[in-house]
């Protein structure tokens, strides 16, 4: 999507390849929103540490990075020996898959990237088709969102306010993202909407991420505490609410998503506000066969008991317009203990919503009720 | 209640009264969680400034403030004129009034006091009867939250989960509290219960004021994101809801207190647990007819883009069972800007729950059902 830099706008994609450089070039997204900043990745090992550190986070977009760092690693190996150039491969597959052991994306993209390889005969040959099964990959994403976005479009009705949580936006995969996406779509049709974003206590990505990036597409937009919800879903003042999801139970329809989502989809239920579910199909899990078999990851309790932010002046609200964004010197957030220092906290990552809860899943073959999934797995299991 | 300073616990009011320095002694609320202080405002005039810098805060906190501050006006008094001292004391409740303009605790309070004045034929009578009057003030206001926890103690089975919000804590009373009133009251008869404190935002009262209360009185506790509740209902680690309430309607049994209360509510109601509303009988509003008609204040949009901490180095979990409290220096947290520079905020303080959503509403003269207390306002509008 679009950034503006110095005045200057230019698109960007959370993720490209240098050709020339053979690096992976990343958006430093742990500076964001406070400072803009692309930094190249210029060997599969500084690679992995992206990932590890989270320079680059979200499923599709550590996925695409993956399968560029894969394509990386093959094309730095110098010699015709296929044996050695094999156990090299499998350095760099391994070396990529620690960097974020519990993700399944990276995986998947890497395997992808292995399996186009094989019809090489060389090296070089081995080489090239790795690098275009990366660039296919990274394109595919960015295919299946603009879909969503498509599919997602109708339901944007001019005028209307549109609530979110957390970030499942371009920052997350390669490009337009999935709960952006029919935001961005319906932008691109001319409609006018706002936009609600939840703060997504306790890591702010809705504060930092979404905002950010509805700012830089110039879309009207306000944050909330992830407490005022319901009071705006009450006073009428919220008419669809879309997410995006980490895991799609394609047997039962449960969404698991971060924390807060199973809070907002019982609001809108009893509001009667549509609610829904942006996917790309490769987050759907066809064999787990509950909610409450999925795990919930205990995150640490720092990230309740403080928060991550700068101690740089207010922007002023006329200040606001040009949405311009620093490049550098790029100083990360810091952290402030917010709590009673003698108390702990409990901090569950995500939360699971059952299907009858969710008005459908709106994916790039269109949009389902959750519970349709299951009768459509042949359909749907055939894409990423 | 009490409070551990360098190893020694003693019990502290919010708010007393020092009668040889004729000075109303607060504890400086700004500072905690992260510094305990009592200081004293030795004339009227710091008094107010007390109230309107938010060193105090909380509706019998601040109604017991200006009780004292009105008497220690009139104790400042030199003469023996009727005439000029009735002149004087008018000035120093203006000046009272004046510090918090939209609360009518200080008001109500103050008419107590100057109404009991009315029975003194020289100045010094009244000087003391004002006093006096502020004393029975602050005591009453004891005597009505132990009532509330003397009632909502019964609602605390041995070993249950409690969900509280925001800080209706003695902290935002004279003492004892409200909400927590009947977790102070339980733990009195030795029953072992755990309480989780949603963090609150967009001013984590619950992260700050709430757990630090808690924390003092060793009743064991966890904060959370406003965010983790569902999840916790969902999975059945909530066995009771009990918040406080800034105003609740007589005529409707609705009840508007800190935004995010709402949604806590329908929560509770989705996986029936009891929903308790925890409240003096003086924040009961008779005339009312609508919770629509309660007017929501539009906060500053600050609150939401940071946050408030410090940088002090995290307690080690082993660390944390001596909940001594640094008593200074004493630095004030400072505001770190979360949210994206370029974005703006919505900030409702308050949101209004319906009665279907509420089991009880707890109060000095027992526990009622939110429609009944219409019914009942001969023997409720009685009390304060």
């Amino acid at each position: 999507m679009n950034v503006t830099v110095h005045g200057r706008t230019r698109h960007y994609r959370t993720v490209t390849f240098d050709l020339r450089r053979n690096a992976v070039c990343l958006i430093e997204q742990r500076l964001l929103p406070h400072a803009f900043k692309v930094v190249a990745a210029t060997d599969f090992h500084q690679t992995a540490r992206a990932i590890k550190d989270m320079i680059v986070r979200g499923a599709g977009a550590i996925g695409a990075t993956a399968a560029y760092g894969l394509a990386q690693g093959s094309r730095a190996f110098r010699g015709r020996g296929l044996g050695a150039f094999r156990r090299h491969v499998e350095t760099v597959f391994e070396t990529l898959k620690a960097a974020r052991p519990t993700a399944v994306d990276p995986v998947n993209a890497m395997n992808r990237v292995r399996q186009a390889m094989q019809a090489g005969q060389t090296v070089e040959e081995q080489q090239a088709l790795a690098l275009a099964a990366a660039e296919e990959f990274a394109n595919e994403d960015v295919r299946h969102c603009q879909q969503i976005g498509k599919h997602g479009a109708r339901l944007i009705r001019n005028g209307i306010n549109v609530l979110t949580h957390c970030n499942a936006g371009w920052l997350a995969f390669v490009d337009v993202g999935t709960a952006t996406a029919p935001l961005y779509a319906a932008q691109a049709q001319g409609k006018r909407f706002h936009v609600f974003c939840d703060e997504t206590r306790p890591r702010c990505q809705g504060a930092t991420l979404t905002a950010w990036e509805l700012a830089q597409q110039h879309v009207s937009h306000q944050i909330i505490a992830d407490n005022a919800a319901g009071h705006l879903m009450q006073r009428g003042q919220v008419d669809l609410v879309i997410v995006g999801s980490d895991r799609t139970l394609g047997r039962t329809g449960e969404v698991a998503n971060k924390i807060g989502t199973y809070t907002k989809a019982v609001l809108a239920h009893r509001h009667g506000i549509p609610f829904y579910v942006a996917i790309p199909l490769s987050t759907i899990d066809w064999s787990l066969e509950s909610g409450r078999d999925i795990p919930i990851e205990a995150r640490d309790e720092s990230e309740v008991l403080g928060a991550w932010g700068t101690t740089a002046r207010l922007t002023s609200p006329s200040a606001r317009r040009p949405v311009s964004c620093p490049r550098s010197p790029s100083p990360r957030p810091t952290y402030v203990r917010v709590a009673n220092p003698t108390s702990g906290a409990l901090n569950p990552g995500f939360d699971v919503t059952p299907p009858e809860l969710i008005s459908g899943i709106i994916t790039p073959s269109g949009i389902f009720r959750p519970r349709d999934l299951w009768a459509r797995r042949r359909e749907l299991a055939g894409g990423r």
